[in-house]
């Protein structure tokens, strides 16, 4: 069998390495010549609404998956008639747009943030009386890592933030005070089984996730998976979705989702039983899904803009290291490692060496 | 940087997987067009013995290691002439001959079962008279899966055996009534670090290995420690060995060793903080070893001749799937599967129904 991926970063590259003992072979549409997962398939390269390679894809690959949810519509589509594309283009359509994406929670009955359309200055203007300071200017598409957003603290900002937008349909959203940052990875497979992981908590700074934490018996776990259990039926899903959300006074609100594997998920390559990737794989596959209990205490850091030396990385005990073999550039995520252990004292003291040698060579 | 493979089977194919997230490239040597490794590297076609593409091996391969000890003498010495082949070449010679492995052994105060060389009838009939029946006659190069043995139960066989050596140089051994058999896998770094996986209690059947338990707290691990490590310093080894041992009395004898990752050592993927192919390459590349522990209770299952369907085998809890894409054929390894848990009742009952399962599809 031969699956196809669009894009071929990272996240494509650790499908491939989980996807390849299930004997997968990989067929990989990107438009760079040296994107991190080409070494590990047949790469067609060029953009992704060329349609002499979207026919060559359709015809090659029994399945095809992506790992970034910017997907072209028109791809989508000509994937899902001529082969099988997972997850459903209706998870791309509900999640390429930051306002299709809210209304889509509102109607499931997923709680949110207040949030309102804004197309002019005076929509944001109107917008305010309701949703309250501070609040954050989002573009509506093509957001990623803090890009494309400004926080809002007062009224005098409004003019400024609208122009920031240069323009593009927008959406504005209440500022949560959160009390922590978590997100549900969950899988579903063809035949409809589904599996949730434990909770990852999540710590960004400067909009860039830093580190994530596997979490254990997390009270707020039901919860999660009732909203995600709400996407996979809405959206007839299929495959690896993570539900990011915000915990407040005991409550979860949802702030995005993504229809792919997830780097908050990535600390399940050692952490948990089965990895997201292989989930991924299984449940587009429509393959048993494998557990997804925790295997001891996991948390995985992200090295951003340039790595560490492999030397001092490896060095700290039960590090696991993945680099993405990708030139170091100011904010890019270059590399994570994990630390896995069923040794509460170690987990925390290997982490604490982790973070630290992340921070050191920081570039974000 | 580039890491060669001399073979791409599906030991250099875990290599491969393993070696990846640490941002190797491979270049891979073998005679086949599709063996199982090559979709994880560039490919050179030929023989182990090609001089042309040794050349290019040398000139691309930062370092070059194998993934079976039969590797050609002459392609050993040329590739540590004009790059770095590890493990190091006095482990291929130590390791190619029986003979010459036993008297190594014996050099080095490992105990083994008792042995002669036999080249002729008359020799097998005189080292009779001390070693016992009943023995086992082997051809000293070349034998794998108890492929080139004949036992020998008594006198009137002595003809026969040597018969069926077709005149090969050979070697008898005294039949050793074993109450278990053992392998320990360790690795050791161009730095000299070293590392020993807990012991790997192996049940073989029609000379095949079937499964392997991943030992807890053995009584026999520190002995098996002290062997390794004699290997090692007597070799200057590099990388990870395979050094299979039997039980008698509270004794260890050595069978034989392998200067390569092991399929004793398969269940370290999912069942050891870090992987044998993640500490080999670690070795090879003079990076820190990972921890070698155990995670739970762990076993691993070849699949001989033929696979289960991947259905089957993964709706089993919690086991993991690794096909080698290799078509199948009577007596071929084409996967293995590992069970692993923290809960010794779940390992148990999925270790039984793999089992049960690999049997029912074995076609050794």
């Amino acid at each position: 069998m031969t699956t196809g991926i669009l894009g071929g970063g990272q996240l494509a590259r650790m499908i491939a390495l989980a996807g390849l003992p299930l004997a997968q072979k990989f067929i990989i549409l990107d438009p760079s010549a040296d994107a991190g997962a080409i070494p590990l398939g047949s790469h067609l390269q060029g953009d992704y609404d060329d349609m002499t390679l979207l026919q060559q894809l359709a015809d090659k690959a029994d399945v095809v998956t992506y790992e970034f949810e910017n997907v072209p519509a028109l791809a989508a589509s000509y994937l899902a008639e001529h082969t099988c594309i997972y997850p459903p283009a209706k998870a791309l359509e509900a999640s390429q747009d930051r306002l299709v994406e809210k209304n889509f929670f509102h109607n499931l009955g997923i709680a949110t943030a207040p949030f309102a359309h804004v197309d002019k200055l005076e929509d944001l203007q109107q917008a305010m009386h309701h949703i309250g300071y501070p609040a954050i200017l989002k573009s509506r598409r093509f957001g990623y890592d803090g890009k494309g957003q400004f926080r809002i603290l007062d009224e005098s900002q409004l003019a400024e933030a609208w122009e920031a937008m240069q323009g593009v349909p927008s959406i504005v959203e209440g500022f949560v005070s959160f009390q922590r940052e978590i997100s549900i990875i969950a899988a579903r497979s063809v035949s409809g089984e589904t599996a949730f992981y434990p909770l990852s908590e999540n710590i960004h700074r400067g909009g860039i996730l830093r580190v994530t934490h596997c979490c254990h018996d997390d009270p707020m776990q039901q919860q999660a998976e009732a909203y995600a259990n709400k996407l996979f039926e809405a959206l007839d899903y299929v495959g690896v979705v993570a539900l990011e959300l915000f915990e407040v006074n005991g409550e979860l609100l949802a702030n995005e989702f993504a229809p792919r594997v997830h780097n908050s998920g990535h600390w399940t390559i050692e952490g948990a039983e089965t990895s997201q990737f292989e989930n991924h794989m299984r449940a587009i596959l429509d393959l048993p899904l494998g557990a997804t209990t925790a295997c001891g205490f996991s948390a995985m850091v992200n090295f951003i803009g340039a790595s560490a030396p492999d030397d001092d990385i490896l060095s700290i005990e039960n590090c696991h290291l993945h680099l993405y073999d990708k030139a170091p550039r100011k904010g890019r995520k270059v590399a994570h490692a994990t630390i896995r252990s069923d040794d509460k004292a170690l987990f925390e003291q290997s982490l604490t060496k982790l973070i630290a040698l992340a921070d050191q060579y920081d570039d974000s």
